[in-house]
């Protein structure tokens, strides 16, 4: 097995097979799924060569490679379907942006799939590839996660749409499961942003602001995938490559329809998340200063009583003349300087109350 | 009845009817009103298949269908008057993005209508979903409000323009409630902002902030809405389906111009409110600033005070020889002190008048 | 005379007449002027009956009506020049977005003049609209105000080239005085806005803060009219209907050239207005910091010697021991103490100095 | 000599020459430069009327009038040239916008110079009106600078492009000294910009920031500048007016290049100002921040401290009981005050230390 | 050789050759690469003469000219290939914006190349220029760095696509480095970000700020040369020069998608970087407001004890009066004052606590 160089390596040569994922992902397995109106079979091979046969006949074909990290293998498929060099290339190139590539004999598209841990607050990425040719699919997964198994159901249901249309049919159910699993990612991240918003109003904190700040990243993250996505499914909805099937496209046009609204609502949500971090500074800046405007009022209360206490600690002497503090010889002298202690503490709450500072 | 799943759900069948709306919302309930030039029939029906025969009749036909809970009726009157199983999908989903879909025979429209309450400042969102078909209309409202009312009153008058045209126009007279709806929630918020603008300037507090927060949060909602209705309505305008006669063009210019008037409204609002926000922190900041700033004036005035009495209230023995603290000793001791301390407290008051530093 | 109904009145039949403007609006007055290269006549009419010879006549006639609280009047004259229903609600709808409409037989322009009082700083609007027939043009104003003399003169000049031109220079000549008013409104309040920032750079205050705001908001209110006017007169530009002549091209060139240097001022101003809210904020909040420094220094000085004078102040008895307080039985004690003091403070404000604290 | 109106009059009739420029601007001038491969001819003239034969002459001719206060002159030049009315408007409209204006038979271009004066840091705006007729060039200069002596000097070369071709590379000789005198200015601005951020980071101060906003006022007077002037070579470059030969093309598609690259840097000075503004606000901040710090915990240090010197100069008599302050009896009374209130303060020093507060 | 003239000289004459690159770069260097299918022959050359008999040649020739310092070859060159002179400049102005010519025997691209040291946090640009004509390919580079040692093994390579397409896939080459270079670029730069980003959560400090700052002047720049490259790219790949051949199409799609990545790439950095001055903001001010807070509570509790301690320190005479203090004559006076401090001081901490203050 070859080493595997990074993407970024001046000087590659254009169209070598270079993987770029995640090096511990799963071992590669094949599943071919030979299909039509009739009947179903599904194999499971480790020799990519096995898959060849199915290229050609009349049955739909879906053959699934699940994980990347055997190259050669992918290079074989790649052969064997008459990939070019340089799609085989962007099918091993995991961080590649998502994009359609219309060829004369097949069409490619690479996207992502996300999934989302609410309790890690994780948002995982997986790449998808896909390529559709003459009544056969073939599907990359980069990290062979259960994200099928749905498909393989509705395929084993004789009287599915799946198995009354053609293999262009089982490319619009990858796109739709694809953009679903967008729908959820975006509920969590929903639950996750109103959790936030009701700790904004009722306790704000720093970790408040970094979690606010994490999920505009995903936000980020997810609309650098989902901007070029529409382009894509908007692509196979216009440009009607013979590959793509009149039947379907009105099953395209609600797909684009569905990112669409992906789309509005990952911008509603940067909308939303801007506002709230002008709530969050504003929120700790009200409670910050009435902290300080408390304690300065109470503080500055104090200050005036405290000059009284220190006049009546000096020592100017009241036997050498009745001028020096004659207050010290009164009789009720103390009580005296206490209650004038106690009316300008009063005078000054009834004053800082009535221009309403506290 | 089936079981309501989520729309989030991955894996559903593209198609298959799900309702994700309100289950607590009104039973589903069937108004049928037949109307021609000459005459007009009203029908209230639990069976769909009552309205089988109104499909193919040469009079127009509105049917409306109130309430979305009872699934198999919608499902039925989709089948009756020959829906795409999408179609049938997307009106029940009341989350969906507002839309036009054309097709050879009918055309699908599906919008949100909204109503505000000033002393709640709820906004409230009801799906309308609306078929045009050859010589009927049918509509599905999500909750049933009372909103056609006057569309049947002016229905029964037969001088209408609504007897004497088509059914196109009926669609051009919800669209155009739909519009003004707009309108009029609108007006209540810019009721709501100009109350919220004058308390800024008044008596700025934090539930202010937290106002203009969930003001601009409802003119996100409303914009995501009015987008898509406007490209609706354009669309209605230019691409002529055979379905949208020749007069009825002006009509639907009309409501055109009034919907990009919504737009600009909402944009106003929007640059308004973050004027506000700016005006809010502004005016809090600078409040804040006076009391910081009158109050430690008041505070750095006695600070020299104090420490005069402190001088006084030290220990030196003047006794012991003259230079001890030999003003204690003086006849006019404390007084001198005391016009030194209110000496000092009067010269900084006017050094800090002179400063403007209030 | 009917009762005026708010524009958002849900229900009501698009194309019936309602008047939303301000109900306090002159009188209507109907002025007919008709001219051509030779000779000029100017009636006054009451009753819009007396315009009809004028519609069909061969020579240019210009129906002014100002003041739109008569909505028979109104409703008469549209009827009359054979205006859509719809087109008459707009000419009364006066919070009407600009706009142009263009039928076979007519143009129907609609678009805001504003006047500016530099002392009050109220920004009026008036609504025109505007209607180009076959030899005629009839103009609704709202408020009636005296904008036309100027071409009533021009029109009385021989020479001039409104005789010589047909209706649609007349048309011109208006937006002309149109576009021209907004170059006097962006010049007055180009002198408020210089008012303003030399108002920040020497005395900012609180209210120089809700004068920014408050021009800002008359900026959003110019620029909502100033971008359909400019797609108004670049549809006249561009879309020639044969009620504009080849020759009136030129001249609309120019404005639209105008409209374009209206617009590039709104947005610089905008800009600036911006800009100075930043300047603003940064002034206010730098001389705030600049008060609490020095305040806050001041302080600072005087904490040790406050707490000198505390220590000196102390009780501890020097006859017990010689270790208690050895300086109040100092000959030279007192001078001593205030040496130190006098050292602390003079070494505190040589170290804040050098520190370019103040 | 007619009064000068301000452009901003309502009613002035269009095509009527108004200059609106400076008054105090310089005498106008006319000089001729008369010219073919073989031979050149410069002439002055004061007398507009001795142009006129220049006009259909067989050789290049380039008629520059510098100063526009004269304008009968400048009028009598327009009719010379034929000139339409609106266009000699707009020559003396020195606050014109840039535009480019397409006749039949000559294009109309006008457009602004800048200088800046790095001591003053003015910016002066200077605007240049061309027109390009069959065979013959008119440039209108507001202030006569001597911005076109190279172009005589490179006329005087028998070997240059300018004499080989036509009038039209005239022009573009114009045009490309004026892009590199915005090439000039940006680097002019481009030191200020540089000189300003050093500043910020070794001493800022306020009137930095006067400096930023100013320099951003600029940015935006340039831009409102660059953006028409880029349309008009464009349009020069695209719609080949046959007046505009094909040989110049490459040419003119270079100064559009240069046009782009001023933008770019137009638009990146703007970026790099608005950080600028940040980093300005965050420096200040910091600093702010750091001078009150280290106060506030001075004062905090000096405060239990206080609190000591008061306890014991509390006047408690030690001979009524044993519990009265015993430690003002203590043979090492003072020195045990003096070693707690050292033990405190080094102890917070310590504290605030390790929390890193300094 | 000439005295180099700033590109900003008016009046200098276009299209003569002006360098205004760094003059310390290294000594022009010229290397003729001569190839086809079959053999490859590497020749370097002092005197561009040299290269003529290669410019006709049947076989693939490469010619690269390294440092720009001589500018007599470099115009000997384009004069060899048949460069316009404005291209000769262009080649020289190594401040250039990245462009494509199309001319009708070549094209004419220039762009720049980065690299980053991510220890010294420079960001090193050199400039590009290249000529593809019938069977040649001219490169200009500015500084001669290593760059094309890869290109050089591949094309030593009989079996490389190199050796087997055209001149056209030379280009394609030489983009795809400089592409490629970019990657590595914002791999780096991708690593200081994160670096940055740690450091403002654990500890921030000023000088982050002003990393902040740097990193986005960086983008700033990058952006202003990847954006003209995308442009450049897509031109190639859409109009069809009949020098780009059919089969290096797809090879330019891969390109442009690449910089498209990089696009996305850098606008994510901007993003990132935005969020977190925000995040420094907020957390630098959090921190502050902490310390402040935590200091004033600290001064506030010992306010009022410092308050008890001036009362006592009163100099009333118990022995006039027993309402003279008495306490100073009780028994346990001294610690039931103690006591009451003690308790205003717990007391005031369990209502701060309480109010969670701190």
């Amino acid at each position: 097995m070859e080493k595997f160089k990074k993407r970024s390596k001046k000087g590659y040569v254009p169209g070598a097979p270079i993987y770029v994922g995640d090096t511990k992902a799963q071992k590669t397995k094949i599943t071919v799924t030979d299909y039509n109106k009739d009947s179903i079979e599904i194999h499971e091979f480790t020799n990519p060569e096995d898959c060849r046969p199915f290229k050609s006949s009349a049955t739909n074909t879906w053959v699934n490679i699940s994980g990347l990290l055997d190259i050669d293998s992918v290079a074989k498929i790649g052969e064997i379907f008459g990939l070019h060099p340089l799609i085989v290339e962007d099918i091993l190139d995991t961080e590649h942006r998502p994009k359609l590539d219309i060829f004369d004999d097949y069409l490619f598209i690479t996207f992502k799939l996300y999934s989302y841990n609410k309790e890690t607050r994780a948002l995982t990425e997986e790449q998808l590839s896909l390529v559709l040719g003459e009544n056969h699919v073939v599907t990359f997964q980069e990290k062979g996660s259960d994200l099928f198994s749905s498909i393989h159901k509705r395929l084993e249901n004789p009287q599915s749409n799946m198995r009354k249309f053609g293999a262009d049919y089982l490319v619009h159910a990858l796109l739709d499961i694809t953009v679903d699993s967008y729908f959820e990612v975006l509920e969590k991240i929903g639950d996750v942003v109103e959790d936030i918003e009701s700790r904004i109003i009722n306790k704000p904190s720093v970790d408040t602001l970094k979690e606010i700040h994490e999920v505009k990243r995903e936000m980020i993250r997810l609309r650098k995938s989902i901007w070029p996505l529409r382009e894509i499914i908007s692509g196979l909805h216009r440009r009607i490559s013979p590959l793509i099937q009149e039947q379907t496209l009105v099953y395209l046009k609600d797909i684009y329809d569905h990112t669409i609204q992906v789309m509005d609502t990952v911008e509603t949500y940067r909308d939303i998340l801007s506002g709230m971090l002008d709530l969050y500074m504003s929120t700790m800046s009200n409670k910050m200063n009435d902290v300080m405007k408390i304690l300065t009022i109470f503080a500055t209360i104090f200050i005036p009583l405290t000059f009284i206490t220190g006049l009546y600690g000096m020592n100017f002497n009241p036997k050498i003349s009745p001028f020096n503090m004659p207050e010290l010889g009164w009789y009720f002298g103390y009580p005296f300087a206490l209650a004038i202690m106690a009316a300008v503490a009063i005078g000054m709450l009834i004053l800082f109350k009535r221009k309403k500072w506290f």
